[in-house]
């Protein structure tokens, strides 16, 4: 898949694009990440991008003209655009899973000041990492792009992948690797014991145990198995 | 305030330090960040960092050693200490209110294929930035650090902070710039009418219209003044 993201600051993701797996995932081909310089496309020999708000305030808004000049220049019938906006629906990890089947997926990095709101009649949605204000999209389209990525066959274990946070609708269960014993704090029993289908149940009840004590509000949103649901029992008893 | 960052990419960070408003933060004297390599406190010569989960399964875990001689050798009585991790509590806006208070805050960058659990009994919270799942912590802790030093008086122009999305519990209302018509697409003809009293109302309005449209749940848990009340229901009598 091809990532176009589009930014005015584009040296912010030289660290991202030459770190870890997102490194590895680029030169085994899986992705081509691409950073275009919304500046390019300014129209004056300044290289003005922005300008004051009709109806007054602070700040300065981001162009329709750059925007769409610089979305037009990369765009194809097989493009999927994005905005990064406040007020953007939330990214969660099932959008990751969408992300990853487009064939070119094109971030619009959101301009700290605001954007021209006219920007928004021309890409495909408008998306929001979380609850909290950020100097500029950039950070938000690093975090799209990476846990998409990420989903890319072949880019990570696809094991490790299937037992991590939110795949499936739960919080990760506890893991420990050696010593058994650091610093008086020791490793749970039952995972030295090589008892396999103990350590499973273990490690589904400390699953559960998680998301109930830390996000109760995922458990009302999956069904849970018969197994599940006499595990979760358990603990609400055993923590009454 | 100081914070510092403990990771095993510390040159991710590269780019985020050395841009925009994170860069002039740090010139203006508001901010000092650092980034430590968690992996300069391996002690076998290959410089391992990980090891084998405890019960088997795929994935290398973070070693509780490593980071936690890492986290001693620069904690002091008043630093904060942060770990990212999926099954944190969520990070807002508020939690940016609160972070900026701090003297010292340092923030742990959690290992993609997991942690030792026992270092939770090392930080006093856990924090995601939402429900996907990223190669690192990373981007999550640039996420936490950016959203903060925004905050730090003189970071950013004051009044343009306040009519942010989520800073009064609503998402933040259209804003247009030059030209007045791009493409056949026109700016609300209010906006242009230099009339103040109208420009408020009408923004209000729209902060409102587009909460009201894309995230209700924000609606939920604040307070509506009278005002904002009449202008909601003005709204969805407009939008029946």
């Amino acid at each position: 898949m091809k990532i176009s993201i589009m930014t005015l600051f584009p040296a912010m993701f030289e660290g991202f694009c030459n770190t870890s797996i997102i490194k590895r995932a680029q030169e085994k081909g899986l992705v081509d990440i691409e950073c275009i310089d919304m500046r390019d496309f300014a129209l004056d020999r300044f290289k003005h991008v922005d300008d004051t708000p009709y109806g007054g305030g602070s700040g300065m808004i981001l162009k329709c003209q750059v925007v769409i000049d610089c979305l037009n220049s990369i765009r194809t019938s097989r493009s999927h655009v994005v905005l990064t906006a406040p007020i953007g629906k939330i990214f969660k990890q099932a959008k990751a899973h969408e992300f990853k089947k487009y064939e070119h997926l094109i971030i619009i990095c959101g301009h700290y000041e605001g954007i021209d709101a006219r920007v928004y009649d021309y890409v495909d949605e408008l998306i929001s990492i979380g609850d909290y204000v950020l100097t500029g999209g950039e950070l938000a389209a690093m975090v799209m792009a990476d846990a998409t990525i990420r989903l890319l066959k072949g880019s990570i274990d696809e094991q490790s992948s299937a037992d991590e946070s939110f795949e499936n609708g739960l919080l990760e269960y506890p893991q420990y690797t050696k010593p058994s014993d650091y610093d008086g704090k020791k490793v749970p029993e039952v995972l030295l014991s090589g008892h396999h289908k103990n350590i499973e149940e273990y490690r589904m009840k400390m699953s559960l145990k998680t998301t109930w004590e830390n996000r109760p509000d995922l458990l009302e949103k999956i069904e849970l198995s018969p197994k599940q649901q006499a595990l979760l029992a358990q603990i609400k008893e055993e923590n009454k």
